[in-house]
């Protein structure tokens, strides 16, 4: 983890937590009141905004383009917004767009973090999901301040009902994050620790995660390909390096969840694009899972999506 | 579970929990804001405390003696309190008492959330684990408006480590916490809930329970025999018909955390009652945990604990 990362993290350093989705609803426990702002990308995971919200917090939206979160908007936020207390990101791969952040912007974030004094979850789902190209360290790699704070998890690559994953940051906040956790559920499931931490010991779980990457990458390019032949061509789309998503965008002024509803009666299904977004619904856009249909239904499925756009516009 | 606490709970009626604990954090998120008063029994759980303070609660304490919860002391505080949102009870080998409410005052406190319209957390860990006696039914069991949820768990009668409980209730209500589960964790341990659902359907929990119900009466025994041989006559404390616990109470100023830091020395621990008051601590009372050491170890560890209290008075 430490290797992937460019990190330095031991024990102390480390909360197992029930699914990383605990770690985003403990955040809000150590860093949320009433009235706070979170910055996240536009759009950004939709359950992250569900967990945070339950603390009363509202969120400031920075924009995003295919390098990641946009710097200078952040800056401007920073400089003139107060209560700020989170900056929620997924650098790699992100959900739901797929798109990496490069080098530069992690980097920047990380200055900003100190510079601000603000405090960043940088999360982690995907990361070990890398289908071609070369990657890169995290955002905590270059933390000086020990504002940034990694969630992880063996859902993806591993077992997902295991509900098995982390918070590893600075070792004065994670102790923080313990107490919060004995008071939220006492602690995680020991079995599923158990067997986790037996496999790691007597298997080798980066073997294991070439054989789903190979999975994953193939049913991507499948994906993609689909959405290029059957897709009227003025349809906006990103083609990730590796984890779950691409991230579709209509034209102006249609709406995914009508599409949907068609697409439903066919017995396709994908997840309109309004929910990622916290402030501002932008209906014109969907997100497409690939990684859990074989080859064959993901093509009939993006076949069925085509026609309906097709019809609708 | 119908048939043990006389309620008709089906599968709506149920959100399956990270233990029964997360039920208690689920129920702050789903009641309580900033400010609200929570009633409860003087002594409470302490992780119960911990749990709904997160959300920004006070607790006002009701008097309690052999039978429970004092329903006079109770039906005054809801006749002049505002912001009252929640009752939280353990009306069954109560932690840490070890007391069990009578009927009449569990009828009582049903009609009394109804009349002020205030919603009771029913935790019930132990009901299970009754050494003598006849079973008394839930409090939900006299609830007719609706306003009763029942917390219960698998941890003390079948695996800790699993994390499996449930809260049951209204499923109005229900469909509540089923949402704010969804933004806290995403779901439960598939795996774990799997194994247990094939051991209900293959074994018998019941046969299992009569099982570890005489193990812990024998240490119940024990135990009782013990403080009556190796403390002073002077102290006071609680005999359980079931459950895990008893209750001390030293005399007046004698402060049980010196007691445990000179038996700690000796190798034995309990934990101090202080914490089990969310208010006032009343510091000369503590908790004696007896299901978990074998019959020799608790009779010399109580032993140490009766030598050093009788060296301190």
């Amino acid at each position: 983890m430490n290797q992937r990362l460019g990190t330095t993290f031991d024990k102390d350093n480390i909360l197992v937590t029930h699914g990383s989705q605990q770690g985003l609803d403990l955040s809000g426990k150590v860093f949320l009141d009433e009235g706070d702002i979170v910055l996240c990308e536009s759009p950004t995971y939709l359950a992250a905004i569900s967990a945070l919200k339950a603390y009363g917090c509202s969120f400031t939206e920075i924009p995003t383009d295919e390098n990641g979160m946009q710097m200078d908007a952040l800056e401007e936020v920073l400089r003139h917004t107060e209560n700020i207390k989170l900056i929620y990101a997924i650098p790699t791969f992100q959900n739901p767009t797929g798109r990496t952040w490069s080098l530069e912007r992690r980097k920047k974030l990380a200055e900003l973090s100190a510079q601000y004094n603000v405090a960043v979850i940088e999360d982690n789902p995907y990361g070990e999901l890398r289908f071609e190209g070369e990657p890169l360290p995290s955002i905590k790699s270059f933390d000086t301040a020990g504002n940034v704070l990694c969630t992880g998890s063996f859902s993806k690559i591993f077992c997902p009902g295991f509900r098995i994953g982390w918070m590893a940051g600075d070792k004065d906040i994670i102790r923080k994050y313990v107490l919060v956790k004995q008071g939220t559920d006492l602690q995680c499931n020991t079995i599923a620790q158990m067997v986790i931490a037996k496999y790691l010991e007597h298997y080798d779980i980066d073997r294991h995660i070439a054989k789903i990457v190979d999975v994953y990458k193939r049913r991507r390019n499948v994906a993609i390909a689909c959405i290029e032949k059957y897709f009227p061509p003025t349809i906006k789309f990103t083609n990730p390096e590796g984890g779950l998503f691409t991230w579709v965008e209509l034209p102006e002024g249609i709406p995914a969840r009508e599409i949907l509803t068609k697409c439903l009666e066919k017995k396709v299904a994908f997840v309109p694009g309004g929910s990622f977004f916290p402030n501002a619904n932008r209906e014109n856009t969907f997100r497409i899972n690939y990684s859990n249909m074989p080859e064959d239904r993901i093509e009939k499925g993006l076949r069925i999506i085509g026609e309906v756009v097709r019809e609708y516009m």
